[in-house]
This record gives structure tokens, C-alpha cells and sequence, in this order.
């Protein structure tokens, strides 16, 4: 009998999974739509079908699963392994997902808010390694985050902690989503930086970006950097604003857990090094002088795999319970 | 042989010592001036004699304690037990305190941030009791905190986390002691209270606090409350200001590490509920509508015994491995 974790990834769209080995090596993944409107019993059928699947074409059966990792959007009640409602996934509304994994495969599973997952898939194997303290954003839609300190990730008094995007940084500033004001992911998610750019168009700003906008009557993040990489001014301006708003948050972090390592992650980074310095340059700009900071400021290494591999390590450490 | 734990409040001025029972009632507590210019051998030497003399006059003997608290400002290596700078202190520069306060009286001894004793007094015996994830700030002349998640303080990477007072509120904003600007202590401190009242009087502004500030010279964040209480239509403009500056601290908190209790300290709390009903205030006013938040915004409960207390509990903890 092998050792098998099994890491699931399940969004409003898809459900990730991937069967890794008792050193967290990647067997094999596999990805299949949700099916969401389905309702919970059917993608819990999904779930179990496409890993047994999965499992067989490798040559391993369920019996090898020691544990299995869930990461999910909330708001859930993780800690008792329970959806209680999702904006993308309606029809689950407390639905007790854990023990429905864990009773069809008679294994212990673990529900973990799917950035938290990420976060802890990067900081086991990816770019948080060898540190205690690490701050993790994913820049995609929203702006999502997770905190560890002293080893641990922080789930908070009632399991929402690290709803990074929702730290105010503009009070009174742009409307966000979430009905607050001036929230980072009002100014620094991707769909926030496309945005901006978007309404400065808008409002007459010249830029090589116009003519794109004319044409397909809408813009990317991506659209931006790649903008700004051939030289337009309003992509500058515009990545300079989402670079200063998450140097301001990152300095905010630091003011309250310090942790060694801030890793941002999600689509946007793929702008690369014309991002990253950008958002380093305004962190020296605007932290204090009492004494030098040596927190360092860096990208995910792990892409999209980081949620698998941060559901089965914490698979995983259940089973090693 | 009785079991006694030894909690010391180490600030510029004066050292408070406190010798608390098993239980952490407080059997004496006395207060010396520290006489800092002296340098860290004399101001030992002091606590050393001080404490002797404390136990002695209570029919104790220093054979009977356990162990030592020790509460002190930053910068610190406080998990080495060293104190690096004192901005308080200048004569101390890389004093390995926890060890010189240990081998005087060959028991254990710990080194924490002052705030952070304070801190973790109110969650033992004060307003933090009976729960798991707490804020702590304390607004004085500076704005200090800490944070305790899971239970435990977070101290960060390098061991100055929970600067709380330096979270940026307001980019680009009011300079702040520390070099950056905006941050939350630059508006909401006793000192910058005080200071904004007085900024608005110079600048022509109404308000019954102007015969205070021409009599005196200069007027406090009471003074500002004393003129709330009574009408003062500045006074009220200028406490909604830093109401306002800590419920965005709040929500920001509430974002990161989602304490169960946000607890308030320092001499501004005197101002009473006539703040704290408008914290609470702009708290809601500025909070997402995503879900409704129980978060308890709330004033401490041990006046100045906090540190002392905090810092016997902490000896308790060390002595309890």
C-alpha cells in the first residue's frame, strides 16, 4: 500500500485535483468542471469519481489515500468543515463538505479557504520556504491573502482572517464590491488595475491602450503591462498606482504580524519585474525611518498548482495527527 | 516556601515591580524612579534592591520566587533577551537584561515589549479574558499594541510586529514621529489629539479650548474630552477625527488577523464612552456589508497594573515549561 495525499482546489468553475506522495511530489493532477447548479451531492460525486479516475490511470487505488485537503471560497465555517454560503457556488448553502469527502472515502479530509490553501502550498514548497512569518495576496478578480505567524496560518475568531483585499488604504476612496470604501482591491486586483485604466480612457487620457478598448470594447490587466512594457504613459501611471497601493498594505502588514516574506500570487503577476520593483520602489518610499526593513517582497513560484499542493499538505499534517 | 512571580514595568522614567501569588493576585506593588542616566549595571542593581525590599516588607523572602517578567520599550531582540536601543533609554545599548535580571537571582527571566505585557495582562486577567484572538492598543503618547492569535502574542519575524500605532491610514497624510506619513498614531494618539486641537485653534477656529490654550500655552487630549463633555463644537470635530482614525484601524485589523476583542489602553480611554460610542460609530459606518461583524470594541480593564500583571503572567508561563 502507497501513500497517497489527495490536494482538491474546488471553485465555482472547476475542481482541481491532484494525488501527491508522502514527500508532497506531484503524481499526477486532473481538472473537471464543478457542475455547480448540480447541487453539493453531485459534485461530492464528481469529486470522488475524477480522483478515483485519477488514482487508477496511475496505477493506485483509494485505499492508498492516507488524508484528503480541500481548499474552497468562503465564507465557510472551516474549522467545523462546513460551507455556509458562496457567491459562486449558490446551491451550497451549509453544506457539511468535509465529512461528505471524508465518509465516502473513509479518510480523515480538512476544509481550508482556498487562499489560505494557496498560501500554505507556497510557504510548505514554494516561495515562502525556510521562513516562520509569511503574508501571501492573490491579485486576480479580488484581492485575496493569507497570514502565518509563528508557523501557523491565522484563521481568526470566526474563520475570515486575511481578507487582505478589504484592508482600507484610501478611506472614502473607490467603491469596492464589498461595500466598503477605498479597499486595496478597489485599486490593485486585476480587475481594479483594468479598470482604472478603462475610466481614464474614458475621461479623454491618451494612451496606446484607446484603440484596444475601441476595438474589443474592453481591457486586461495583461493589456496594461503589456502597454506599459512597449512604453505608453497611461500604463505607467496606471501600474504605478496599483504598485503603490499594495506597497501601502504591505507596510500596513508588516506593522501588524512583520513577517518575513510578503508573496503576492495570481494572474497579475505575470507582469513580472515591471510590477515587483514598481511595488518595492514605493514600499521604501513610504516606510518609516526608525529602522531599515529587511522584509523581502517577492512572487509565488508555484502558479496555479499552489492550491492543490497547499490542500494536501495540509492533508497531510491531519494525518500525521 | 511560597510561590511568587516578579512582573516589572522597566520605562524611562520609572520602573513599577509587582510581586503577584500563584494565582497572579497581587500581594505589593511599588514603583522607583529608574534613574536611566545611570546605565543598565545601577538600573539592575536598583530592581534587584527594589524587589528585595518590596518582598521583605511583605514577609517574603526572594528564595520564594519563581520566576521574572520583565516589560520594556523596543527596539529589542526580545527573544534573546537583549534590549539593542532605547529611544527612552540611551544609555542601554545591546544589554543583555533577561540575563543579568536572571543570574541576580538565579531564577528564569523574560524580556517582552511593553506593550505586548500589557497586552498580554489585559488577555489573562482583564478584557481580553476568555478569548482566543485579541487586538491591543494603547494610546498614549504614542500609539503602541499587540496582537495574540491562537492564543499566543505575535511577535514577527524580527520581533516588532505589532507596531500598530504606524499603520498608514491616511497615504500621504500627517508626518508622523516615525518618518512615514498618515500612519493612524499621527491622528489618533493623546499627542496628536492635542496637537490637531491646537493646529485648529491657530488656524482661526472656534472653540472654548482657546482661553485653555492661551492661559496654559498648550492643552491636552483631556482637556479636549473635559470641552466635548461640555458642548465644544471643535472639541467633538476633533474626537470624531480620531474616532474615525481607529475605526479604520479597526476594520483594517478586522481584515488581517479577525480578533474576536479589540481592546483599547492608555490614558485617553478616561475620555470614556463619550470615544468609545464613536468608534463603534464610524466602525459601522466604514465596515463592508459582506457580513455583519460581532468584533468587540472595548476599553481595558487594569489601568496602569497591566504591564506588571502581564509581565508576572508571562514569568508564570516560562516558569510552567
Amino acid at each position: 500500500m502507497k501513500t497517497i495525499f489527495v490536494g482538491i482546489d474546488l471553485g465555482g468553475t472547476n475542481i482541481k485535483i491532484g494525488c501527491f506522495d508522502a514527500q508532497l511530489n506531484l503524481i499526477a493532477k486532473t481538472s473537471t468542471s464543478t457542475n455547480v447548479d448540480m447541487g453539493p451531492q453531485v459534485v461530492v460525486d464528481r469529486i470522488v469519481h475524477t480522483t478515483g479516475g485519477l488514482l487508477q490511470d496511475n496505477g493506485l487505488s483509494v485505499e492508498d489515500i492516507r488524508s484528503i485537503g480541500i481548499g474552497t471560497p468562503g465564507p465557510a465555517k472551516y474549522c467545523d468543515g462546513i460551507i455556509i454560503a458562496s457567491p459562486n457556488m449558490p446551491a451550497f448553502k451549509n453544506v457539511p463538505l468535509r465529512k461528505m469527502i471524508s465518509d465516502h472515502f473513509d479518510r480523515p479530509a480538512i476544509l481550508e479557504n482556498d487562499a489560505n490553501a494557496a498560501c500554505w502550498g507556497e510557504y510548505v514548497l514554494g516561495a515562502g520556504k525556510n521562513v516562520q512569518d509569511m503574508v501571501f495576496f492573490t491579485l486576480g478578480t479580488g484581492i485575496g491573502g493569507g497570514v502565518i505567524t509563528n508557523g501557523k496560518l491565522v484563521h481568526g475568531f470566526a474563520d475570515n482572517a486575511a481578507e487582505l483585499g478589504h484592508i482600507i488604504i484610501y478611506p472614502n476612496g473607490r467603491k469596492c464590491g464589498c461595500g466598503q470604501k477605498g479597499c486595496v482591491e478597489a485599486y490593485a486586483s486585476a480587475n481594479s488595475t483594468a479598470k482604472r485604466a478603462v475610466e481614464a480612457i474614458e475621461k479623454g487620457a491618451k494612451s496606446s491602450l484607446k484603440k484596444l478598448l475601441d476595438e474589443k470594447g474592453t481591457i486586461t490587466s495583461k493589456d496594461v503591462y503589456e502597454h506599459l512594457a512597449n512604453g505608453d504613459k497611461l500604463a505607467k501611471q496606471i501600474t504605478d498606482q496599483t504598485a503603490e497601493a499594495l506597497a501601502i498594505v504591505c507596510i500596513n502588514i508588516l506593522h501588524t504580524t512583520e513577517p518575513q516574506r510578503i508573496v503576492f500570487a495570481g494572474g497579475m503577476i505575470a507582469a513580472g519585474n515591471i510590477l515587483l520593483d514598481r511595488i518595492k520602489y514605493y514600499f521604501n518610499k513610504h516606510i518609516w525611518s526608525m529602522k531599515s526593513e529587511t522584509v523581502e517582497i517577492c512572487f509565488a513560484a508555484l502558479g496555479e498548482d499552489a492550491g492543490i499542493i497547499g490542500a494536501a499538505a495540509l492533508a497531510q499534517q491531519i494525518s500525521a495527527k
